[in-house]
C-alpha cells in the first residue's frame, strides 16, 4: 500500500509533463504573445499568449537541433526551426495549462536551461520556468497590501550533522505587537525540488499576504524546509525511510522554530501540508507524531483512509486536493469515508490542472482560511 | 570627474573576466581535482584544483564548438575539446585567483549556462558561478555558530509605484531581548548585480555570524536592495541621476526599515557602502546626504577627496578599499589626504584579487569590526 502510493506519486511528478496541457489543439493561434512574466530582466523570450500557447527563441546560429521540453506528450517536446538570423524558434503545438511549468532546451542532445528565462529548482535540478498567466491568478499577485516577510534560517541538525537552511514566513505585523503569538504551518515541496519551491514557484507569501488583507485567513507562520525527498532513487523504493527526515522536522526543526519564533507551540496550533511526494511524508508524520500536528494537509499527495486514525480526537482537519486531470474521485472518495467515520475533513479539487503548481497555489488558497479555527 | 570616474567603474566590472587570474600559468597542474562547491546537486563538473585550475565538462555530443567565457584574457575563454564519448571537456589555462567566478558557455554561438554549476544574478543575467577556494575562507564559512536571518521584504515605493524587494540581515538573537535596538548598515551590490548579489555571492551573513561569535564585531542589521544600477546603460552615463535611487532608498526604504524593525535610527547608527558602481552610489548619496549616514565605506568603488566632506563632524567613518591587483595606490592615496584632513579614514587592499567577490567579502570582514564603535 505504501510502495503504491509512492511509485505513483513518483509517476505522476514524472508524468507531470505529459499533463499540463488543455485540451484543445486549435490552429487558430492569435497573435498577442508577450514576454513570460519569468523572464530574466529585459528578455523578449519566452513568449505566451491569451489562449495559452507558448513560443520560444534561443540563439544559437551554429546548432544543428533544438528542442524545448514543453509540448504535447509523447511527441518529444517542441522542437525549434532554425530562422534567417541564426535563431531557433517554435511555438507549442497545444495550449499549456495556465500557471507555472518547468522546462529545459535539448541543444544538439545537451540539456541547457533557456537563457531567456529564470531558473527554479525541480527536477534535481535548477530549470527554466515559465507562467502562462491564470484567469485567477489576482489571489496570487503581488499587490499593494501589507506584506509580510520569507525569512532565511539556518539550524542546527544533529542528526544529520549539517547545518540545514528552512524558509520562514512571518505574517505582516509579526513581531510588532510583542505579546502576540502564532500558528505555524509546516509545509513541504515535491520530489525533485527543495526548500525554495513554495515561495519562488509557489507564491505562498504573497498567497497569505492577500488572504489575511481581505480577511480570510487567520495570521500564521509557514515553514518551509528541505524534504530529504531527493535522496530517494527512483526505484530505490524499498530504502525509502520517513525516520530522517521526521526527526529533523520534529525533533529539530520544530523547536527551533519555537524557541526562535512567537509561536503557539500546542499541537492545536499545528499544522502540517505537503504537495505530491511532500504530501506523501506529511501523511506518514502526521500519524506517526498525532501528538505534533493537528490538522494534516494533502496536496496531489494522497489520502488518508478512516483506519488511519487511530484518535479522532486529535485531529482538527483533514484537507485533500488535487488537479482535475489527476484522480479527484479517489480525493473526493477519500474525504467521503473520513466525513462518514467523523472526522472533519475538506477536499478541493482544482480545475483544468494537473500535477503542477496552480494546483498547489490555489490548494493553499483554499486550506489557509480553513486553519487553526 | 563624477563621469570620469563611473566610466572607469564600469569598465573595470567590464574587465572583471580579464582581471580574475593569478600570474602563475604554470603547466605542471595537479591532478587533485574536486567538484566546485558552487555545483548543482550531484554534479560532478565544473571542478577546481588545489592550484586554482578550473576544469569544465559538459554533455553536448552534437555540438560544433564548446567555449567557456573563463580563461586568459583576450583569448576567449578555454575551449573546450569533444571527448570520445560526445562530451566536452576543457582546464583553464590559468590558475584563477581565489575566490568566486561568473562564466557562462558559448556552445555554437549562443550563450548558455554550465548545467552543472548554480546561477548567480551578474552581468544582467543569471550567470554560472565557481568557486576557487580561497586560502582564508575560513571566515566565510557556514559554521555552527549562532546565525542571523535573512529576511526577504517588501516595501511599498511611491516614487517608483513600485512595490520593491530588499533582503535584511538580522543578527543572531534579534528580537529575543525585547529592547535591544541595533545599527544599520546600508549595503550596495554592484552594476549588472541584484539585491541578491550580497547574501549569494557574497556570504555577507555567514561573514558577520563568524565576526559576531567570534566577538570582533557589534551585532547590526545589514539591508541590501536593488540599487538601479542596471538602468544605466554603458555609453549613456550622461543621463546618470542618483535621484530616483536615492529617493528609493533614503526617502522610502529607510524609514520602512526604521519603523519595522528595531533599529537605531540616528545618523550616528547608520552606514552606507557599496562594491563597484555601489560604491560609487554610496559617495554621491553619503555626501547629498550626511544628515543621513555616519559611516562611508567604497569597496572597489571609487575614492573620497577631503574637499567632499563639508563638515567633518558629521563623518565617523570613511573606509576605502580594492584588491591588490586593481588600483590599491590611488586608494592609499585617498585615505593619506583624508587623515590629513583630519578625517577617520582606514585603507584595506586584498592581497591577489582583482575586482571580485573575495576582495570585497574580505573588506566587509574588514569594515564590519570598525562600525558603530
Amino acid at each position: 500500500m505504501k510502495k503504491k502510493l509512492f511509485l505513483k506519486l513518483v509517476l505522476l511528478f514524472i508524468l507531470a509533463g505529459d499533463m499540463c496541457f488543455a485540451q484543445t489543439t486549435s490552429k487558430n493561434i492569435i497573435e498577442d504573445f508577450k514576454p513570460s512574466e519569468l523572464n530574466q530582466p529585459g528578455k523578449e523570450y519566452p513568449q505566451v499568449n491569451s489562449q495559452g500557447y507558448a513560443r520560444f527563441r534561443v540563439d544559437v546560429p551554429g546548432a544543428d537541433s533544438v528542442r524545448v521540453s514543453l509540448g504535447l506528450g509523447g511527441r518529444g517536446g517542441t522542437k525549434l526551426e532554425k530562422m534567417e538570423d541564426g535563431s531557433w524558434m517554435g511555438t507549442t503545438e497545444g495550449a499549456m495549462d495556465e500557471g507555472f511549468h518547468y522546462y529545459h532546451l535539448t541543444i544538439d542532445g545537451g540539456m541547457f536551461n533557456d537563457p531567456g528565462a529564470m531558473n527554479f529548482f525541480g527536477s534535481l535540478r535548477w530549470e527554466s520556468g515559465i507562467e502562462i498567466p491564470a484567469h485567477d491568478r489576482n489571489f496570487f499577485a503581488l499587490k499593494d497590501v501589507p506584506h509580510g516577510k520569507v525569512e532565511q534560517i539556518l539550524f542546527p541538525s544533529e542528526s544529520t550533522k549539517t547545518i540545514r537552511r528552512a524558509f520562514v514566513y512571518t505574517p505582516p505585523g509579526y513581531g510588532i505587537n510583542q505579546s502576540e503569538r502564532y500558528p505555524v504551518l509546516y509545509l513541504q515541496h515535491g520530489w525533485g525540488e527543495d526548500e525554495t519551491a513554495w515561495a519562488n514557484q509557489g507564491h505562498a507569501n504573497l498567497i497569505m499576504d492577500n488572504l489575511i488583507a481581505e480577511g480570510k485567513s487567520k495570521s500564521f507562520i509557514i515553514v518551509m524546509t528541505y524534504g530529504m525527498t531527493n535522496e530517494t532513487k527512483i526505484g530505490g523504493l524499498k530504502s525509502f525511510d520517513i525516520t530522517p527526515f521526521q526527526t529533523v522536522l520534529v525533533d529539530e526543526l520544530i523547536p527551533y522554530i519555537d524557541a526562535n519564533f512567537k509561536t503557539l507551540d500546542e499541537p492545536e496550533s499545528r499544522a502540517m501540508a505537503g504537495l505530491s511526494m511532500g504530501g506523501f511524508e506529511t501523511r506518514l508524520i502526521t500519524l506517526n507524531k498525532p501528538e505534533v500536528f493537528s490538522y494534516y494537509a494533502l496536496l496531489s499527495g494522497g489520502v488518508y483512509v478512516p483506519d488511519d486514525i487511530k484518535d479522532k480526537s486529535t485531529v482538527k482537519l483533514i484537507f485533500e486536493s488535487c488537479g482535475s486531470r489527476e484522480n479527484p474521485e479517489r480525493v473526493n472518495n477519500s474525504v467521503k469515508s473520513l466525513k462518514d467515520a467523523g472526522i472533519n475533513a475538506v477536499s478541493y479539487v482544482s480545475e483544468n490542472t494537473g500535477h503542477e503548481f496552480l494546483t498547489w497555489r490555489r490548494s493553499l488558497k483554499e486550506l489557509a482560511p480553513k486553519l487553526f479555527k
